[in-house]
């Protein structure tokens, strides 16, 4: 490297907490630059700021247009090996283009034909689906076939074999989840492809998992089986527990003993059964309902997530921004930007509905490492 | 205390590993009386065998038996303040006569008349209930009615306050389980009485108690609720979930996939899911399946178990016993006795039976402190 | 077993809390006797008390007398293999005569010869030893010879292999501890003799371990070694580092730090160097000093302790009982009776001595199980 | 924002995984373009490759050169509120100009002239400091002042207030290490300015910290204090006990009993005395000792490390490059990229000399979220 492409670059500028722009301060300067140094005095205030600054933004992406383009690729792009996925992601406005739905998650649309495939392959970048319409996919893991429904959530902690196929003769779309960006950051990943196609006994539909006859009972572990990777061995949580434990703690909240994480909103969060904890070691997930007219309060946290509505209408906001949402939409919030949701009825939407709210955040990152905080702004 | 009454007792022995026994060493043996001094080299073999022999030996309990005798207290002794429970307990032979079905474990019947209460109370012994036979109870925990019937599991970690209540017009009978003697022997044990009644509100029946609807959904945690105590916070464990966790898994044998701890044997531990552990600090339950025709391998592990048949027939052997056990019957294995059952058809059941055996043990303290070891003995 | 050799006797007695002493009842009791069972209301009280009422009641034993009998066990008591050590066990008067100090720890007196050696052998135990006079005994632990003086601990987690030699012409005494009265309760106990004479490379008589140049540096691990053994892998914390702790916290508390318990009050605990934990599974080892002149706060806790004075004298209370003590004396404290220790001059030591007292207690176990419990009752 | 400053770019490129360049294609390019959105199949090598391919390079900064910039900065640029400190740090050549000496960890050289204070502030980030050369500032953390001299390792975990004084006459050079650009990328920063000047008696220079006298005390933790913030709460590893336990290893290798992680290679971890953990939840440190002469094996893991010489002479090898390196050099092992040291003489040192090398990494991270792996590469 020669000094005349060396990356750094000084400039020496007057401000109150800057030394006086001077000739010996320029040479010093110059001599940081042919050392490949930064002087902290000069980027402190970005580097250390006095709370969290995203370099993300809040954003929304709508449902409708989503799927419309994930449809027309479905038509023009094939699916093999090598781009490995029709899969679409977001691409947070503020992270340069990159496919980044914030600095440290990655989401995306992603689509298969009927009778299609996705080829196998495993990569450590921890992975999740989540479907908010259709069936017909299932997803093999480890060589167990996963049914793929309307609400379904399906957590796939990093290194596991998986493929997908289309058995049905409608397309179906979902959403992808992955650390994609953390990892890319950490410089932590491997990929490895698969088999080009999987075996017949693969490609059978069961109603359930055998992950779920092992692990998908309340509170009963089998004997037979101890985890030994990260992550849930529980590969599919089905939207009807899902959507009868927020009902459960609604009926608690009417009856009079709390149940609720505050007035008029319900939540759980997917959970490990082999531990209690998240179901990934870098992915937290949770469903929140929040009933008609309800409101949540805003509450601001370190890390960022991602929300897609599941179900009903309302408004949320994030930060400075305010949308109104509904079935499918997404949106993130980006760190330390406060959030909140309201219930209210939409174009098509009953006053029955309430709004069911899909979340994904890296919350358990920042627990481990004990760099989590949180605010309720109200 | 004076000499007369000192309790070490000192008898000098001719043996190839102890002195010789000379004046000298009478009298130095009365010197160690007198100071309350025992020496290492007249106990040792005692104290620290080549491995467990357990104090407690293998004993069956028959239902018919205790069930009569239970009824026949239920007709002459009340329940109430002092004598709190009308729980009859199972004491090993060899454990002098006290209420100790193993050397930390307490396992009782306890009976419950129609319309009558069990005066609340809340204790440092952990203690579960399980149901072999019938309904109609409510246990009380922290103001929550949990409903008991056939097959169910209820976890009570210590220091809640419960109650008892018959709603119905049968008298009901069930099992205990405790850690009372492993309390008395560490001397950890507190206890306080509660109200002398349970209100209107808490005498209700409701079909799931709160517990089952903010715990019972596999996978799923409520952001509401954060256990601080020890346990689970799950009360009960249905009995149709335990059955159908036992299904799949011998289903999912039948198909090739293995599930099974061994061939026709199917398990599941009771767990805790908020953190995947034992449902309770002390205490492990389990219930195990064993098809007709099949055996398990003899196991021995340290730390004790109480057994009890939930369903079918078959043979059990502990150690140098062995007895033919059905519906109800309980038997203890003492540390370190090898274990195995074979399902086999009784008088009354037909052969599509399973041999279904509840199990409760002490591995938890074992796990702990890492006293835990185990062998197959074929 | 037939029912005139059955363990079980029930007494109909009258009482507020117990039922009506009719025939009835005389008949019923009578049946339970016959199958083994024990009713809880006739025992409650003792076996679920307010608070624990510990079973071994606080004692006393004086150093002079211990060492005495154990150099005259000396002269006429041989070491060897079946014997394994001449050590000599306290024995808590309202134990029955057994050798232990309290339900769930043992302590002894061990006395080894000049030249003579205590063969080598392992137990499941947890073990220490601790100096309080007198130097030359190496414990071989795992091949490691590691040197005991005055003042220095040696924790020996189960299961390692261990030899004792007295490398110089003078006899040493120390105390030893272990968790055997625990382990007799539970029933968890494994022995194994090792081989009958230990190297001539195991007789060297370093001045420090080779655990300890691995382990014995503050705030260091060795990237060579992970602990795969349950305890600490330092063997040996010796006294010129608990004297210096214990002095600096006084320091600093001169200097208006804090960093004592309580005024005049320093204390430190033993520490597995590789997890910041209890030095053995079961067992906890501390040193406290306190300053001429100060006292403790009566403090109460689930669990007991075995006390032996290491320096100076000064008064303790026992819940009831109260003693004066000095160098080498040992006490033990019963589960919940309150403690406190006043440290005064006695007959042989000037004003400048603190009363520096080694203690040693099961909470470990209590804390592992969240049994633990603590009460200042000043 | 709209669609003309929109950020995503997509180019339809021919090659073997891509779709075929059609127009239909670059048709819904656009539509992605225009919603923000990127597919995966663009991005699918570089976002998720077979194994991390960092964004760093390896590079090598010369301590001399170092030095004298710093040098040069203390005399012209004033230390004070809003730069907060004279720390200059080091920019990998491939990060863009950015003061990152690798994606996650910082690292600077700071200088504190005669008689100067750096002002008082704290931050989330984590951050230690090691002295390379010289001595006579003190760190005040929390009020204790703690000395700095060569070879003292200073942990200092987030949001603990901090303050630096030179107390002599000559100026004093040390590196600073954080978790900068790990935080940066997470977005958990917080940060606070503290009081304008320290107190007199926090200008103190004590031989010893408190934290050292409360906690540096080997395998002796104080029972006056339980830490209940992150990261290690002893504040100083002095040089002598590293130095000494290096030379342990060494001594145990030549005596025939192992000790050292390889032949000729010693080394150690600073460990929190606590919980025998990394010193900080993001940062690991090491001193490692490689004897005149031997060669580590070549080794690679996921995340990266920075190294700086703090005594002899050597070639280093990191990938593709090799530097000879000698005191206080600096150089940066990104991740994946295989690492080995050679103990070599330079111009300057003595035969008898070994080569020290300081390390530190982002090591806890990746094991905290299950994302290390190592491989010896010979």
């Amino acid at each position: 490297m020669t000094s005349t492409d060396n990356p750094v670059r000084l400039q020496a500028v007057s401000a109150p907490d800057q030394p006086d722009v001077t000739p010996a301060l320029e040479q010093l300067y110059r001599g940081f630059e042919q050392e490949l140094l930064v002087p902290l005095w000069t980027e402190i205030g970005d580097l250390m700021p006095a709370h969290p600054r995203s370099r993300a933004v809040p954003h929304c992406w709508r449902w409708e247009a989503l799927r419309s383009l994930a449809a027309r690729a479905g038509e023009i792009v094939p699916v093999g090996r090598g781009g490995e996925r029709r899969a679409i992601a977001l691409a947070n406005p503020s992270l340069g283009g990159r496919s980044f739905a914030t600095p440290t998650l990655w989401a995306a649309i992603q689509y298969l034909m009927p009778g299609e495939d996705a080829p196998e392959h495993r990569h450590t970048q921890h992975a999740f689906r989540f479907v908010v319409e259709g069936e017909g996919v299932w997803t093999v893991v480890g060589g167990d076939p996963v049914p793929m429904r309307r609400g379904d959530f399906l957590p796939q902690a990093g290194w596991n074999w998986h493929a997908h196929h289309n058995a049905t003769s409608e397309p179906m779309a979902w959403i992808d989840g992955l650390d994609i960006p953390f990892q890319y950051v950490t410089e932590a990943q491997f990929f490895e492809f698969g088999r080009d196609a999987i075996s017949d006994a693969e490609r059978t539909t069961p109603d359930r998992s055998r992950s779920e006859r092992l692990w998908g009972h309340p509170g009963l572990r089998p004997l037979s089986a101890t985890p030994t990777m990260p992550g849930s061995p529980l590969l599919s949580y089905k939207w009807e527990f899902t959507d009868r434990a927020l009902a459960d703690q609604l009926a608690i909240e009417a009856e009079g003993f709390g149940g609720t994480v505050e007035p008029g909103h319900a939540a759980v969060r997917f959970a490990n059964p082999a531990t209690g904890a998240d179901v990934l070691p870098t992915i937290r997930a949770e469903m929140h309902r929040v009933v008609r007219g309800a409101e949540t309060a805003p509450v601001r946290e370190t890390g960022s997530s991602v929300y897609q509505v599941f179900d009903g209408s309302g408004t949320v906001t994030v930060g400075d921004h305010s949308w109104t949402v509904t079935r499918g939409d997404l949106f993130v919030v980006p760190s330390w930007e406060a959030f909140s949701a309201r219930s209210e009825a939409g174009a098509t939407d009953s006053d029955a509905h309430s709004l069911d709210l899909f979340r994904f955040s890296d919350a358990p990152v920042f627990e481990a490492l004990r760099l989590n905080r949180q605010e309720v702004t109200r």
